[in-house]
């Protein structure tokens, strides 16, 4: 950035122009004012356009773009067309197209593409666009910090890095303007990678909803006429979310699993995995946090139980106390507290800036260390719960096993195939697997390592 | 930075001065000799000056002042007047004012002006004085990445953008020396714009912890002599607070609502906001989370009822059981879980690092979209609260209205407003506003929008 | 990096080496390609090691050495030997060693040493080892933004710093390949600064269970022959969990008023501290976090206490009701509360990325004011659950005391201390030490002062 900044001041702070004086041309514009640059705006009406911010002057477009030699245009594309009026002015000159849609696909061509075909003297950079205006304001934070740029001409996209890295951005290129439609989709995306955890999360807790529903409500209804239907907000929910929860976090270490005994079958790391299990690896973190916040709720439906008008009605002390009963009942809940601390431990490390400041081995400590801990705790949690239930013929009812029995199916198997890889004997291979060596021809190992 | 780098090495690591030998000028040092700088420090007793990072050389002042272009000034202001004596010494170099006041005003004038009265021949700069000595010490990290400068010779902001950029900030040109004051007085706010929001949140609970006192335990006391004082600890704060949150939560949703019936009545986005809304405006973050703080507390309080010796005591179960009963209490307790699920969700995504992670749409898909359902489900909460209660009159106690109701009337009226909002016709409208089409001159709407 | 931009463009994108097509390897060439250099893979099996970033070339080592004059070496030591045959390739190049030990002290020299011994002729910088290979892929981000570098030509360290500078990094010069055992290491550790407060976590922890457990458990069993050994599991977890946790609390505020009593009585801040308060000083975040860990299970374990077999089946009413035993239960209870959420208060602050967003001010306010408050409150709630239990001779089974009583030795300490430090007379003359100023030779108080 010095450098720029001894630039600027030997060029006498270099003039930019800026067409758009809208949220995204305002804050653009009086953060170019701060890093030292002079600004003039670009209007139709330059006495009469709103507020600017201080230290910019305002001209008509044309006068506006002719001492600049870059122009940011911070205009909707449904109004490019006068631009292409204004082509004999722009000949020559970076044009930055900093402009979104509203929705994905809306136009054929990119707008960058589509401003370039108006005006072809110019050099369009595509870029400033995944920022906000907040970012373009109060300069680069955490996940601000990277402009992307795209543009045929590469010494267009130089003048335009010089000015991004000035206002503290990190630049990447992502080369021709032809890419300039996968940057613009890019501040379009609406958590890409949560959607697959969502919709999963939303597929089990209603076929649980459903199939507990009948199991306890519908037959109650049907066998003994007795209406429980109010247990659905309180109990139902408290039976449902603790399953959706153990089952996604199975499922957030099952794919390593898989991925391990792929390569074990495989003998080498170099294969690439089916897409499937990359998209499955890909959304582990969210599978985990949604697990998270199921578990989360069920915490707090298990605390209100004491609350509850039907459970203070139904309290009763006539039976003997019965001391393995304590055991059972405390261990039980004794376990689900620790493993709901865990979990947390989890999730707050999963956090952007505590990642951040673990080192690798750290991370990966919690995360998988930790996380099967977790995993572990929960299910014997589960199976707690369970205890002997397992074999009353009673709990079957219309021959359906109760809902944790299934959410217990999962869970146990990923823990059995994890016992089976830090076996000494499958480990050190994997591991050897992992540095690189491949079984292929076991006899040159050392120089295949090479290629780690 | 690298070109930086290089210069550096080619001028066989430039020399820089730093005066004062306390926490920030020796982080200061330290971090400089990392980066690859010399450093000499300026002492009084050059020999007996505590600790130093290792590398630097300690001088005399005058000494240690002759051979470096650029001096470090990490003096209490009090003890200025000594530089005066060293004045021919600083003849033309660059003196940098890292001094902070213990307060506001201290002094008529801001220390870096009152240095370069007392310097004439040196140019002065301010800068580094908002970074922690931690900061200095370890590096940027997330908020203490920029140096905000200010000074009367360009030249001399330069050189020290130079050295801040080096040392891996962001610099921000806060124009000439007479800004000063203002980088002066930054690192002494205390949350200033979380003022408002506590005022606030003080003053309702205020209000509503005397409103229901009287209500519930003066009442009580002065009408059946009973003295259920205690209840001032538990049942009234679990009183006040959900109360408290739920208002402050329609506070937070209010302000945009206005804005846009303002930007409707005025037909363009281009007319300034009044002052109080732009600063209601601006603290809506702050009354979030204060109000999920509250929905904290409020959530604590509920789920230690049934422990609380009172609760135990009066427990009977005489009264036959009533489905409706369950059915209501029940959907009461889930929809508080979900509501401050959601809270939670929010006050998560409004962590610095987490809501960086976000694109801008996604950020405003979850504080606005997702921030409305929180409101709804926790006002559906406080109904279900009051069920059919607000046609007891036996409820009105000396004629006043529960406290819940009263907590009703605001989170009630957003909504409502809201909802005339996202009519088809009226968020057209408004969309097309937003987008810079103005009223005023409806025939040539399509140019109005160039200035979007 | 706009001028490093400028550069690639001048001298047609430079072309730069990797040895090892391992993840690092091949994360760090992805990253390197998007930034605009041109990037050459070392490999023996040039047309089948994998899958390699798009745009790479792949050649022999030799052949891929040849025009790049920089190479980085992505391989594990144990196959360096190799590079030794290629020495005459490498004659005045510039190689980053980027590996890593999978342990600390494997080998007797750093693998970068080791390197430099075995091809005298190349200029070996030690360097990225310390960012995991998403670092390299993706960007810097908060905690990877630092990259170290070590070696013994300021030149071949300028070049890599040039690169790391267009990557996005923060570059900081770590001097001469002596220190590459250091660089080494960091990557290796797990938790250092969280290692002692651990450790003393699981002393407490493990001290009060085996104490209580005597105390309830074994003498209720010796005594009168009862086994409530199923206590273990909750009531007695719950003992010793606010124990702990308030011990780690008060154990992080202490080295404080340790350190402040040091000063007064050496009466200068520039001796420094005994290395045992050093190290005490620096894990007192970590003491904090941990207690509110305990803190936190103790909320859980106290919450689930009228879900729990045991509590339901004990619970009687045939006692008279007592107002002042309501008074005393429930503001018990509601310390407890505001104490707990003072606690996540302060956890909430010392996540990275918000204490960044404080000044340096308000971190401090919070981290001491509320940090004391949150103390005075947390030993409060414990007082009041003593209540006058004090006296009860029958509490004190064995002659041992309650574990609470324990536990209030050192809160009520530390606040007597604090107490005491606050005294206007004493806090005057701690400030002024704190500003520079000497008892030694008060005389020249002012002059003194220069060295703050």
């Amino acid at each position: 950035a010095h450098t720029t900044h001894t630039h600027a001041s030997t060029r006498h702070q270099e003039l930019l122009c800026i067409f758009g004086t809208g949220d995204l041309g305002r804050s653009l514009g009086q953060r170019l004012l701060q890093t030292g640059y002079r600004v003039v705006y670009g209007s139709r009406r330059p006495h009469s356009c709103g507020l600017l911010p201080q230290g910019a002057q305002v001209r008509s477009h044309a006068a506006a773009a002719e001492p600049a030699s870059l122009v940011f245009i911070c205009i909707h594309r449904e109004h490019y067309d006068f631009l292409e009026t204004l082509a004999p002015h722009f000949k020559g000159k970076v044009l930055v197209d900093v402009s979104n849609n509203l929705k994905k696909n809306l136009y054929p061509e990119a707008n960058a593409e589509y401003l370039q075909r108006l005006i072809p003297g110019a050099h369009v950079v595509k870029g400033f666009n995944t920022l906000s205006a907040w970012a373009l304001q109060n300069g680069p934070s955490d996940a601000n910090r990277q402009v992307y740029l795209c543009g045929n001409s590469a010494e267009a996209k130089e003048a335009v890095a010089e000015v991004a890295t000035k206002l503290g951005f990190t630049v990447l290129d992502k080369g021709s303007l032809s890419s300039a439609r996968e940057l613009e989709d890019f501040p379009l995306q609406l958590f890409p990678e949560w959607r697959l955890p969502l919709r999963l999360a939303f597929g089990l807790t209603v076929f649980f909803f459903f199939y507990l529903l009948i199991r306890t409500v519908v037959s109650a209804y049907v066998e003994q006429g007795k209406d429980i239907s109010f247990r659905i907000m309180a109990s139902l929910a408290n039976k449902v979310f603790p399953i959706v929860s153990l089952i996604m976090l199975s499922l957030c270490y099952l794919p390593g699993v898989i991925a391990a005994f792929l390569q074990l079958y495989r003998g080498t790391k170099y294969k690439r995995f089916p897409d499937w299990l990359d998209r499955w690896m890909l959304c582990r973190k969210q599978l985990g946090l949604l697990a998270l916040g199921f578990a989360s709720l069920h915490v707090l439906y298990t605390l209100i139980i004491p609350i509850r008008y039907y459970v203070r009605y139904r309290l009763n002390h006539t039976i003997p106390f019965d001391t393995t009963m304590a055991w059972r009942t405390d261990s039980y809940y004794a376990m689900g507290i620790l493993g709901f601390g865990l979990y947390l431990l989890l999730g707050i490390t999963s956090l952007p800036s505590v990642s951040n400041a673990l080192s690798w081995r750290e991370f990966s400590f919690i995360q998988s260390k930790l996380g099967y801990l977790t995993l572990f705790i929960c299910t014997f949690h589960t199976y707690l719960y369970g205890w002997d239930k397992f074999l009353w013929v009673s709990g079957y009812t219309w021959y359906t096993p109760p809902g944790y029995m299934l959410s217990l199916v999962l869970p146990s198997a990923v823990m059995l195939l994890k016992l089976l890889l830090v076996l000494p004997c499958v480990d050190r291979s994997l591991t050897r697997i992992r540095q690189g060596w491949e079984r292929s021809d076991p006899e040159d190992d050392s120089k295949n390592s090479l290629l780690t």
